[in-house]
């Protein structure tokens, strides 16, 4: 493995899980410190739930409240450690992303990808809009310069529906059973905390 | 808070954990590099879960197959990047540590839990011993120097029987829902894959 190979992360994300988005924003500073690169990923993570059989944290440990209240310290810490002060929780959460997954791949097909989810991630995740609604995922595209009505359209194209549940299946065939799932090489890591140790792993190659 | 009492870590443990042992381990490095004062707290992990509603992520995960291999995933770095060549699962897990636990407040109160511990950890993380048989537990102890049979003999007294269930609550009561968990000054952190942050928090305090 070449040292440039080991230095690519890849990064699964759905707009719908706030700890991609806090990954991704934590994921900023070890860009500046060590020249990282990485490649975004959009998937379904209700797909994703559903393939492995899965469900998220929230449901899952809904009747231990020692463990809900200690998610919500390790976000209010990975806030804090990060500096993340934009963070607003979404109201409408838990949000359907299909249609904003959908127009992701919409946008990585028409070379918009790197414009595309940072708007809507800083949509959802700062500016509490609910982006499951056409009218209001087109008019964020549309500030961040996009033809926010051309994507609304393309997720209509059966080719971009199938691209979605295609990224979504080939992330679970890779392992992944959650998200923020990420890969250094071809080693798996999952979860916003293991941002460290992939800072660290980089920081060692 | 003092700068004495914000590097006094303390640890929740329970043998049958094998993340308990894997976190003991590495915190070994993390105690030689930054001079960190660990207080070790017996409790019953049967009884956590018990109290909290919460269950082993074993069982939790057992019809998730790709978090189950991530799970191994994981183990098998942590034991990589920390060199923790003399671990070897235990054959008889899981198992019940109700007595060695017992014995471990028992050890407690007649000051030789630093003594008992470690002892105990290897065998059954090293050593692939059954540490719920009593005559096994006993050669252990005899073996590292403690009146194996005393210790044996104190763990049926109610004092001792009520000491790890006190422990086990006042654990719960405050914000466990599972091993190992650490308190470092009063802030919480579960999981092995803590140590990490715990060492960053240690440094920068």
């Amino acid at each position: 493995m070449s040292q440039n190979a080991s230095k690519t992360l890849e990064f699964y994300y759905d707009f719908g899980s706030p700890n991609a988005y806090f990954a991704w924003k934590a994921l900023q500073g070890v860009r500046e410190r060590t020249s990282l690169n990485v490649i975004m990923h959009p998937v379904l993570i209700g797909g994703i739930f559903k393939i492995t059989n899965n469900q998220p944290p929230w449901q899952a440990f809904a009747n231990v409240p020692n463990k809900m209240k200690y998610m919500q310290l390790e976000i209010q810490r990975f806030i804090k450690d990060y500096k993340l002060t934009e963070f607003k929780f979404n109201s409408a959460f838990p949000v359907n992303t299909l249609l904003a997954m959908r127009g992701a791949i919409a946008a990585k097909e028409a070379g918009h990808h790197e414009t595309y989810y940072p708007a809507v991630f800083k949509a959802i995740w700062e500016a509490d809009k609910d982006i499951s609604q056409p009218e209001v995922l087109a008019a964020i595209l549309i500030e961040a310069g996009l033809d926010g009505d051309a994507i609304i359209e393309a997720t209509k194209m059966p080719k971009v529906k199938k691209g979605l549940m295609d990224a979504t299946q080939a992330c679970v065939d890779r392992g992944a059973f959650g998200l923020p799932t990420f890969f250094l090489a071809d080693e798996m890591y999952f979860g916003k905390d293991r941002i460290l140790q992939i800072e660290q792993a980089i920081s060692q190659s």
